[in-house]
């Protein structure tokens, strides 16, 4: 998960860099650079030091002090924050650094896609009050958007959890790929996008129907999943609801455990269960999932085939809002081998204590935007724009003179873009059987120059050598390739590399006085006149409309 | 030893990248990114992983495999070569980063002039034969001219020692300090220049005097010190000769040492023993000073009163050149508080084994160069070019293949510039008591517009607002200072953080039509018409001539 960044990748990570920059400053962020060795007693004010697993790289220096290695600079910039802005005339503030991040996996995997070391863009914005803050993530977001709009990548922006705080303001970047880690959730007739984690399974506008069943106790021998048990009773996986067990637990000061509360979660059989979402219910935010010897002492039954009918100790039980409105349906019996059949609420069962929406969207959801149905495709996680709030200034005591000469802690946001995941993903959306297919803006080189011949043709030379002089000139990233190699084999090396534009001049077109254009996207070249060939490669590259 | 980089500190290091990078790039030298983190195997192929000391930062990853954090990357370069680099066809190559390093200095001190973290450019060359390397050697000690010239300090070349191989291919780059940790010794009528290590002392040119006085043995009490003997006798310091003890252990397969050979060199009282140039005599290269026990038991008398005059036991003599032909000389007598006087070499002592230049230069000593008297100055060491042969490519059996189809380590050299330093470096050699006075090349700016009562008159703001414009227009990185703040105030600003170029639009002089051009070096600022200051100041940056 440790690599050498090679000629022609530095080049794309480069311009990936000045795109951002650019952008960035164009907001009103400021640069700076913080240290990719951090002394650990920042990261002990926040408890981060502690908190976080594994993945923080912790050391030791020579006088056995603690550092961590950086994987993000929240302590660090609040540090610098509560020595430099001391009054709220020097609000609002945004703090940004393009540098080297470690983040110790314990499976790097897909090459820069998801390494150790990597290069990100942190931002960090400081603001006085709530207000202000909001207006500050929402500059940032819109930076965002100029930024990959710029990059030359099919991305969305899209709607991500927020955590307790700040209500909706929480965006992932998402880079198209069908290889990406990360479920989009968006709707084709809108422009609504949201993560797995955060996009709402609508309320259904349906009422229950009555029931017409009758209550029955089936033994569909030794299946357990919902999928196998439906199959086997001939019944569709809509109309079973599976039980998921989590607990919650109560400490005393010593932060020991002395009481431990498990809840019931109903899901539609074909459903997943969002963890999130359960989180976010009341008093379920430190939740986890129950563990087999919990879930038998409490339901004298093995997992497998649990239900909420005839229980042998009462819960709480939460219904997602599907399950709260079917009838006749069928879930375990609490006893090994068996499953109730003709189940329905009210008469064989209590309604629910609480109705929530606690599962994941499926495709075909209706949208919440209320304009269609929600689609699913892979993204790749490339930025984030994310509210903080007070999380980090409260705990360090980050404070500024607010207008009535007292101290406030800043209000934060936090802002970062994957810059060597950036060229890892724009390969994933764009490549074809020959290679990569850069975008203009991040390719190595936007063009290549190819004489074929040159050795024996002077004016094939000549030709080509004026052009790149020419495009040189005009500011284009060009490079000519007087390697001397074969047609053939120098084609293919610049569609391996994928260089966005070629043009070839050869001995036999330049006999009719004539070049060739081969866009790397494009099925076959175009022939130009030689004359024309530098006005043509203007328009084609947008230095002339 | 750990630092922030804050924003017009950051957008100086920015400007020195910039010029390094752009003579590295015209050099034919390519960029690539090597990793901060680096794994500990390809530092054990060199050794170099057991042997460095505790400056370099072992650490360990989640799953207990090693790391280093890079203090520069011979070895990972030197992989890549192995990898990349095939055949003689593809050399000379030569491959740079502009990167983060980490020395885990015992004392970190003088801010960023000796950090734990900081940026470096290294360059690595591969080269085919010896001769190919030289040449990629002088290029880059010509592009390293080039860079240095462009930074607009005061500094020197040095020749520098290049250890057992390598002749004279290793040159510091020194910027000019009086605060400066090295010294340098020069020659003010030529170019020549050395550090203390290297420089040369001449052989002397007269022959030995004629004994005149007779061997006498004198008792200072108490006395050890040159000075304090030469003192107490009433003579000069030149006159006596003060002996140093070193030790060389011989080892068995093991490592475990099987003998030690004591030594004795003599020096002219006012001199000091160079150990470079003692390490470079034969036999001597893993020399050490032998300890106070060891010194006791050979010479039967505690340091302090040793000399080479009726040993206790005999050892190899090795007199610096000046004591070879000294005479009438002063020395210890190996016995406590007992100095010898009018000590002549032949009579009284046998003529040393070996006799070499083995001291430091002082001021006033005749210039190697044969043109002058050697001067010193104290510098501060900002970059450093050095050829290292095979030492590298042979161990790590980095190979390409020769022009004959054999397989042949790579010629290789090295060559760094301490990118964070140098700033530190031009605030040494240029400040005053106002602040620092930036060089127009690597000034976090290079003028700054300062319109005073731009809030009551329009037309001043007009004034500084077009000219900001033309300025930003023709490439000048300038700053407009609309902070608002009083005159005083912001002139003492702008000085402290030292932007080169001030230009003052107020309502008083605007209505002669008149600004003020006040460079940061000029004692009184110059009037000049509203409607030249833009050609003015073209002219005065280096745009027009």
């Amino acid at each position: 998960g440790i690599y050498n960044y090679m000629p022609l990748g530095l080049r794309v990570i480069r311009k990936v860099e000045a795109i951002i920059r650019e952008e960035m400053n164009k907001a009103g962020a400021i640069e700076l650079t913080m240290p990719v060795v951090q002394p650990a007693e920042l990261w002990q004010e926040t408890g981060r030091f502690e908190k976080m697993g594994p993945e923080l790289l912790r050391i030791q220096d020579r006088h056995g002090r603690d550092f961590i290695i950086q994987p993000t600079s929240e302590e660090v910039v609040t540090d610098i924050a509560r020595q430099e802005f001391k009054s709220y005339k020097q609000l609002p503030k945004n703090l940004y650094q393009i540098q080297t991040k470690f983040r110790d996996e314990r499976r790097p995997r897909f090459g820069l896609m998801r390494g150790r070391e990597f290069i990100m863009k942190d931002a960090y914005s400081f603001d006085k009050d709530a207000d202000s803050a909001k207006a500050s993530y929402q500059n940032m977001a819109g930076a965002y958007r100029k930024i990959f709009d710029r990059f030359g990548l099919r991305y969305r922006a899209v709607a991500a959890d927020s955590g307790a705080i700040g209500g909706d303001l929480s965006e992932e970047f998402q880079v198209i790929a069908a290889t990406g880690e990360d479920a989009i959730i968006y709707c084709p007739d809108s422009d609504y996008a949201a993560n797995i984690e955060k996009a709402e399974a609508l309320a259904p506008t349906h009422s229950r129907p009555a029931a017409t069943a009758a209550l029955q106790k089936v033994s569909p021998p030794g299946k357990t999943a919902c999928a196998d048990v439906a199959e086997l009773l001939g019944i569709a996986l809509q109309r079973m609801v599976k039980s998921v067990v989590i607990a919650t637990d109560s400490r005393n000061d010593k932060g020991e455990v002395i009481k431990t509360q498990l809840h019931l979660l109903l899901l539609r059989g074909d459903h997943e269960v969002n963890e999130v979402k359960v989180g976010k219910l009341a008093g379920l935010a430190d939740f986890r999932l129950a563990s087999g010897a919990e879930i038998e002492a409490h339901f004298n039954c093995k997992p497998g085939y649990l239900g909420p009918v005839a229980l042998n100790q009462p819960l709480p039980v939460i219904a997602d809002r599907e399950v709260a409105l079917m009838a006749d349906f069928v879930c375990g019996a609490n006893e090994v081998d068996a499953h109730l059949t003709g189940v329905n609420w009210g008469r064989d069962l209590p309604e629910a204590q609480v109705v929530a929406d606690i599962r994941n969207v499926v495709e075909g959801d209706l949208s919440p935007c209320g304009k269609g149905k929600l689609a699913i495709e892979r993204g790749i996680e490339i930025g984030h724009v994310f509210y903080l709030g007070q999380k980090y200034s409260a705990t360090m005591k980050a404070t500024f003179l607010d207008t009535d000469g007292k101290p406030k802690p800043f209000e934060m946001g936090c802002y970062g873009i994957g810059v060597t995941r950036l060229p890892a993903a724009a390969i994933e959306q764009n490549h074809d059987a020959k290679g990569i297919i850069w975008p203009d803006a991040i390719a190595p080189f936007t063009a290549v120059i190819c004489p074929v011949g040159a050795d024996r043709s002077p004016a094939v030379k000549d030709a080509a050598d004026a052009l790149y002089a020419q495009l040189l000139g005009a500011g284009v990233d060009v490079i000519l390739d007087d390697r001397g190699e074969r047609p053939g084999a120098m084609f293919a090396d610049w569609e391996l590399i994928g260089v966005p534009h070629r043009i070839t001049i050869g001995d036999k077109s330049l006999k009719d006085g004539r070049g060739e254009s081969h866009p790397r996207r494009a099925e076959a070249a175009e022939r130009v006149a030689l004359a024309t060939i530098f006005p043509f490669m203007e328009q084609k590259l947008g230095l002339k409309s």
